[in-house]
């Protein structure tokens, strides 16, 4: 039984510079680490020895890197399918004469096929664990199980459209059905889209399923300037930061993509409700939408994470390539070449996304009794020589091509850049079926 | 003779997308190139035939994009011994604690290395042809020569140190010197550093030789608000742009870099005098010098390449990278998601390039007679299916790693992304003995 097996399996990765991600950010030049029942059991700058570790797969990582997996807080993975189709043009043109028109005509197997493009794409850049919203969620946690990555799944629940009523039971079932499975690597959250798609009656409904499923929410929150000019007409000033709270949304553990245009109040609203906030920044570029005021969120006391958005407004599902780019984008927004500094940028990306979908204490540290979701990077390239400072390298340097291995719940999905379990051929044709199908 | 085996070679490339970058930017699905005495032979949408290329070596692109290679118009390929060695600082101190302290300690030699470090990521990030200014620029030339890379290089000139004079004098040798070599690959143009380093009496002699010698100038100008200031101050009000027009600088060829700071009148004579402005999305970002407006630039009529700066302040030398930052940049900050559509953003780093190093007619085009500097982009990644419009693919998904092989001036330097003639893990080696050196 494959299951079993893995459970079973033990992994010892040795030599490799292990950059802990731990309380005290310690780095191992060189570490070892040994895995087993899906957990990192030790962590050690010495070798690892004993009988224990004997039958063990030995991982040599003297050219590697190795760090937490990578976590990308906001995507639509199904919309994969439809990466490149749609540039260059504002919102409201890219939503209603491209994207609504090609998802009308995808079915509940498209999105299937869409989640496991996503997923090659990102195991093979390093993230180990995404926060998703997208019709057919059901079919996406059937590609995330054969892919074999960590996901947070919700399907999008618009009230505005006819089928909303339908889409709420859709989701209360599918939560509850994967709730009783107890997955090791798939949960799920409610997608309510947005506020200005699912107004507070709607809302308030949703968190009630929530708090009876004990889940969270994942929402679409202060993207663009219209939005919350729109908000403040319809609720007498408030900005949708300020309805969402009256709602009692953030009585959830609620994940909010975006946060752009958010005033102080908004801010402290956030921290005071632990609402993490997810910051999206080529998406947010692409589609001219604005820059999230990280740092201040950040000294406000939010909970900061970063996520890629869909490969329709990307077009790529790199965490690696956002990571530069939030440091970059906020010292260039704000003038302070010290804005985001690397070590901050890495923390969004793994300690901040692991608050964010809820798993603190079991995921973004290299540290006996967390979830060994773990990635080798190459370290010496041509692109990142001379390599001086481990966490420069990471965020300045190196890219999504240079993962070399990853694994998840301590199975081994990538290595040597190779995927162990699929076949990636059979997904890239299949996806470009789909888009010859469903191309407008 | 290797040299002479070379200029006699013949290539065809098969079955690749061919996007020319000709005027009517056709592109050929599948495209068909014949390459023989380092220049492009014949383009057609059909198999080429005839004796004439029995003896050519076939190269089958199928997977592949074929492109003019890419130019890096501003960097200081010396400099890539300093990655990652001073991140998240204000530019003085990123300059007065690090760079200057680390650059007193480097050697011709280190210099050499450095520069070979640099075409090897450039190369195999599909850069072709880059316009450098640094130390030691005859080390920087025997480097390129070695790599194979086309380069326009470019000794530093500043007058507020003490051996300026020594300085003008070695340029004007080495200009000189490589004038009459007629190098097929390697040009000089003259580098002085910036106008807040040389003040107007010495610019006007090095517009006098550069005009005697028939050659441009590489000059760093409104990178920063403070410079603009300061100039005005010194200089009756009068911004670094006015002031090198009257200098009589741009009477030269002249490639400007960062050109941030600049009002609409500076941007008149940016146009008048056809001086290229040279953007550097990521170094500007990093070190928050601030956006160039580009699509301002364009609608006057000037000329914008695209450049890196060095790898100590960017930290990367990948030209890919950069586009995708330069039309996510310029819609971001205008506010406008239709701003540097991809095409035009890809034209900053082919045509733009050719026509800011003065080989317009030579080089940024995939057409018969222009020389053989040809890239091939494998297409069908995870990352960047499904495929859809190579040009979308080119900008906003496909990666420096996804470069397959590279030829310049019709050789073949990269093939299946290895190096045919450099020992890679040689300069890598070196540079990092270097680095344990002169790190401060």
């Amino acid at each position: 039984m494959k299951g079993l097996s893995e459970q079973m399996a033990k992994f010892v990765i040795e030599n490799a510079t292990v950059v802990t991600m731990n309380d005290m950010r310690e780095i191992y030049q060189p570490g070892y680490i040994g895995i087993q029942n899906q957990r990192i059991d030790v962590v050690s700058d010495s070798p690892l020895s004993g009988s224990k570790w004997k039958d063990a797969k030995y991982i040599e990582g003297s050219d590697t890197i190795a760090i937490p997996g990578l976590i990308n807080c906001h995507t639509h993975a199904g919309m994969t399918i439809m990466r490149g189709m749609a540039d260059d043009m504002p919102l409201m043109e890219w939503l209603k004469m491209k994207i609504w028109p090609m998802e009308a005509k995808m079915s509940p197997e498209d999105v299937y096929w869409g989640t496991k493009l996503a997923g090659l794409e990102m195991i093979r850049g390093g993230v180990t664990c995404f926060n998703d919203m997208y019709w057919h969620s059901n079919q996406a946690a059937r590609a995330c199980d054969e892919v074999g990555i960590r996901a947070v799944l919700s399907g999008v629940l618009i009230a505005t459209q006819d089928n909303a009523e339908e889409q709420i039971q859709r989701a209360v079932d599918i939560v509850s059905e994967w709730s009783h499975k107890n997955h090791n690597r798939i949960k799920f959250f409610f997608g309510p889209h947005a506020l200005y798609t699912c107004p507070p009656a709607y809302l308030d409904r949703i968190v009630s399923y929530a708090e009876e499923l004990s889940t969270g929410i994942h929402i679409h929150l202060a993207e663009t300037e219209q939005e919350v000019e729109d908000c403040k007409r319809e609720y007498r000033g408030e900005s949708p930061i300020q309805v969402l709270e009256k709602v009692g949304l953030f009585s959830r553990p609620t994940i909010a993509a975006h946060c752009i245009h958010i005033s102080e109040s908004d801010m402290d609203i956030l921290a005071d409700w632990k609402v993490s906030a997810v910051h999206n920044p080529s998406s947010n570029m692409k589609l001219a939408s604005g820059v999230m005021p990280v740092e201040n969120l950040l000294k406000c006391g939010v909970n900061v994470a970063l996520g890629t958005d869909s490969a329709a407004s990307n077009n790529n599902l790199s965490i690696f390539t956002e990571i530069r780019m939030a440091s970059l984008l906020q010292k260039v927004d704000s003038g302070d070449p010290s804005a985001l500094p690397a070590q901050r940028a890495l923390d969004l990306a793994i300690r901040n996304g692991a608050i964010a979908i809820g798993m603190e204490g079991r995921l973004g540290q290299i540290e006996p009794g967390f979830d060994a979701d773990i990635v080798l990077i190459r370290k010496n390239r041509i692109h990142s020589s001379p390599s001086n400072d481990p966490i420069s390298n990471l965020v300045y340097s190196l890219r999504p091509d240079d993962v070399d291995s990853v694994f998840v719940a301590g199975e081994l999905i990538l290595e040597n850049g190779q995927f162990i379990h699929v076949d990636v051929d059979e997904v890239i044709a299949k996806s470009k079926e789909i888009v010859d199908r469903i191309r407008v």
